[in-house]
């Protein structure tokens, strides 16, 4: 696996130079999942940051009553973390899972970190990555507060039309809290 | 209005020099609020980042029945800003309100991002700053959506027992996502 879509991401966001991007890209290892595959489960420390190379990974929760939440779902070309447990430390509240075969490239938060104090502008990237983390975060967490199950729907086919087209039914379902029945019932309210 | 609680806040977090810092602290203007005053409505851009230097804010959010939901209330001595409005620049859906007379400083959207610019430790304490407004915001929203009341407050009550003992009922039942009453029973519940 190469780095080059990862190096085409980093640059896209900020200037690195030669140097400073082939240290960053150095810490950076492949890893490859088989559908379904769980990659970090409740409880485990998230001590990784993802960048999806080829595939798909979602992040969910299980709520009292048993039933799977999925907050976030990650193709190509964009990072995922379970960012609470990687910034604080603490037991992951997350699953983080495989919904095809996926090629990742990951680094570790010691890593991470370590490039944090000697590269002033990889400060820079995770402090624009942290923005747009922290905007669509409160934006999905909102939805799931404020908003009916249409209004989920009608946003998901605006915004992120990729989920219904490429994903199950069931995780569609999960991602916006509604049982795959109610999905259907949402898709079939839809006129074409 | 004196800068020594900001510069104190500031310094504990990130080491600037004494002209950085002073660059900083230049940035940051005082306003007066007096009780209930609202300072940001829903719709309005959040164009400012609030230091809260006696007194307190809260912001909220108004669901589609009417009701106030409280997402976060700031004492003295932290910053109190509508993130997502700030960082895309769209409209806020929230408000910003003075509970108690408030004294504040602030700076510009402008600013704030102009100092990053110039002042690579600023960077570095804005990135501090958001890892935590990430955590604190993700577990409350995530709070709502996987807790009950019950559990809510048993959570307040370990992590933010001033908000309780400060504040009035009604708006420690916002902050819960309760009615008053549901609050009134909650409290009954606990033997003294």
């Amino acid at each position: 696996m190469t780095t080059t879509q990862l190096q085409q991401f980093i640059l896209g966001k900020v200037y690195l130079s030669e140097e400073e991007c082939a240290e960053v890209l150095s810490f950076y290892k492949p890893m490859e999942l088989s559908r379904h595959q769980i990659l970090l489960s409740e409880g485990e420390p998230s001590r990784k940051m993802y960048f999806v190379v080829k595939g798909c990974l979602r992040v969910f929760f299980i709520k009292e009553d048993g039933s799977e939440v999925t907050r976030r779902i990650v193709f190509e070309n964009a990072f995922s973390t379970t960012l609470v447990g990687f910034i604080t430390g603490k037991p992951s509240l997350e699953y983080t899972q495989a919904l095809e075969p996926t090629s990742l490239l990951y680094i570790t938060q010691e890593d991470f970190y370590g490039l944090l104090a000697r590269i002033p502008k990889w400060e820079k990237f995770y402090r624009q990555y942290l923005e747009v983390a922290y905007v669509i975060n409160t934006n999905r967490l909102m939805s799931f507060i404020t908003q009916d199950a249409l209004q989920r729907y009608q946003l998901l086919l605006e915004e992120e039309p990729e989920i219904v087209q490429r994903l199950p039914n069931k995780i569609v379902a999960s991602y916006l809290n509604v049982s795959p029945e109610t999905l259907s019932r949402l898709k079939s309210r839809r006129t074409p």
